[in-house]
């Protein structure tokens, strides 16, 4: 039997506590579930998965859910209604139910921050962040970092600009920790409401010109309910001057590479038709999201 | 490796325009299916099928579950929330989202009109439509035409009476556009206000005296919460004007069989005794539509 | 093939009407089941269930889920919104599709009093109560009295006493029905308010320093929606006078354990700190759910 303290090793809470090492080995493993010709690999069909969705995400419990299957796990969905604000107490009843009932892990998302680190410290099962809060979202930066190492190969020295709500974005923490650690060059672009002053140390604020020259050029998501009219005078307005338009995005380098972790506004970050530009990233991301996440399940099971 | 045109071969998007032949070696096929002993046959158990109801229908989803689940193959479900207005953007995304994820086949269900032959367009998976707007909903003509087929041997010359809102019905028209390339006899019957003029010209409009006398009586739900009182004095109203009343059914033949999409009004477009009258084929319905979804998914799965 | 009365006699709608032994031998199987090491025994593999959850419960659910996939067994899940409030009818229709389409056996939570019964006398498959307005809760009470029978050997002589909302509650009803069977002593405490006086013939009703001296404390939910401010002046109030306090927890003997049907009102009816003492079974009793769902839901099926 594993101790308790090998299963917690299996969590994946966050990037910014986990080495260099066990990153790229994440990576290397679905490499290998990439290559698979089999879309089915029962090894975990003996194993039972909780995802468990306190904040409503179709798209990454879907991701999850078939990194699932493709294992084999046996997989139980929970999703809060969108309307219920979860404290962190019921979200500690909830996995410690699921816990109490033998689920050998858990997938978690949640709007609270902080809650995660201490729920991990009480449950014995290991516990996958799907995104908390404004702080983590691992896998979401481990598919970003497996996209760009299989265009660039290597990510040392790789310019990376992050363009958009940092205060806010899990998305741009996890890749910055991980990215630091690969030694990539990580900058910010974000009007002044949304920086994250905290963050200026470890990743220079730049123009959006500036941003434009870069490696990697990565949009996040404008979360338009966030924030009130003055902040943000209109969508139309934070296109103009922050949104990759087709009139920047032709500017790009052929060689850089847009990304983003979806779901997109049209035409608010990002323009329609740069989307599905051949320089876009977009849905490749997404497909790689299933392979990272059965790297990432498996070794929350078997170690 | 199949082609993305073959592929696309194996969606079905209506019945409009798909020929007798197949239409009927769908049925044949179905007819294999509803004869195994065996509940769960997994030739299916290295695919993925999504079930994205845009449009909430437990009874529909859980029709496609069962025939996928018989089939062996790896479910996914998604439902959006009631009360989310979905557009064509964010259907599109959700799809091109989860075919990015490795998905085989999609079923799909939402609410406005015309979007799914753009999408279908789009996507390279084989798509099930499992009702779109007031257009097709074609695997429940299948199942209808399969119930009159095992009831009446041959569907040519058969007089069949589609009574109720044909203007937004997508069962009345997947109904008429299968039953006219078999032969049989079409008849509409619906108060002015639910009528759809466009269709004059396939099927006659006739009274409900006339309409009762048919070898298939096929009731439609009356969608209460989309007429204005105006249009629609009373529920008591509708049901004496063109409601199957007791007494209606009692006038039947005895060899006429009375159908429903389902979920019924009960005591407004039918009476309650006669949902499960011996007559009534209601139940029978639900229980064709399974092995007709497992000939429709087999079909855009395996091909 | 199985008689349909036969059939029937696998529902388990209550504890009321079913013989110790039969109970008992459910207990058996239980712990059999909690023995094995292999968490999955797909004795099920060709059988559908439905959990139909017109009440939602996350907890129940799960736990019913994992039951059911632990054998293997083909799972649907309905949940009906929290918001729509379902009526017999609709519930009737519901479980009849379900049965058209082929299911095996259904798991039924709901509001309203009084339509299982009926409804369970018209469908042909096995039904399995999962809580029905306030009369029963029969999984709960074999996974209650399993915990206890696991602490003290022998029911026979054991004092119970259940200490809440007795009068909305099928947990207190369920348990009291069965525990008479095996000769445990059942009390009640409750405020007035929340009392049952048709069940005062059971079970008598003492004071809340009389229910600290028993083998078994086993407090009950407040269902602080249920009552009006006028009934309970707060719950702050309701702690004092009949809640687990942390003082009332130290003065139990150290033999007698505490019970909670979960999901808990942290210190309203129970404190923080007792919810998970050594002598709380409040996490111990969901793990033990599981295996008593399987034997309820292998007894079901296989009979």
């Amino acid at each position: 039997m594993m101790s308790t303290i090998n299963l917690k090793d299996r969590s994946l809470l966050g990037l910014k506590d986990i080495s260099r090492n066990e990153i790229g080995s994440i990576l290397d493993r679905a490499a290998y579930w990439e290559a698979q010709e089999e879309k089915v690999t029962p090894i975990l069909s003996s194993y039972f998965v909780a995802n468990m969705f306190f904040e409503n995400s179709t798209r990454t419990r879907f991701s999850f859910e078939m990194a699932e299957k493709r294992l084999g796990a046996q997989v139980l969905n929970f999703s809060a209604a969108a309307s219920s604000v979860e404290k962190g107490e019921s979200i500690y009843d909830t996995v410690r139910t699921l816990e109490s009932m033998g689920i050998d892990a858990g997938v978690i998302r949640m709007k609270p921050d902080g809650v995660l680190q201490k729920l991990a410290e009480t449950v014995k099962v290991p516990l996958i962040n799907a995104g908390d809060g404004s702080n983590e979202h691992p896998t979401q930066a481990l598919l970003d970092i497996y996209t760009m190492r299989k265009k660039f190969g290597e990510l040392k020295g790789l310019k990376v600009s992050i363009i958009g709500d940092i205060r806010h974005s899990r998305v741009a923490r996890s890749n910055l920790w991980a990215l630091q650690k690969f030694g990539a060059h990580v900058n910010f672009c974000a009007p002044e409401s949304m920086a994250a002053p905290e963050l200026a140390q470890y990743a220079p604020y730049v123009t959006m010109d500036e941003a434009m020259h870069s490696d990697v050029v990565m949009m996040l998501r404008v979360q338009l309910e966030r924030h009130a009219t003055g902040l943000l005078k209109s969508a139309e307005n934070y296109r103009e001057q922050y949104g990759l338009t087709e009139a920047r995005a032709a500017k790009l380098s052929k060689d850089t590479i847009i990304m983003h972790p979806a779901p997109v506004n049209r035409n608010v970050e990002i323009d329609d038709a740069v989307v599905e530009s051949a320089q876009s990233m977009i849905f490749p991301q997404m497909s790689n999201g299933v392979p990272i996440r059965m790297a990432v399940m498996e070794r929350a099971i078997r170690g």
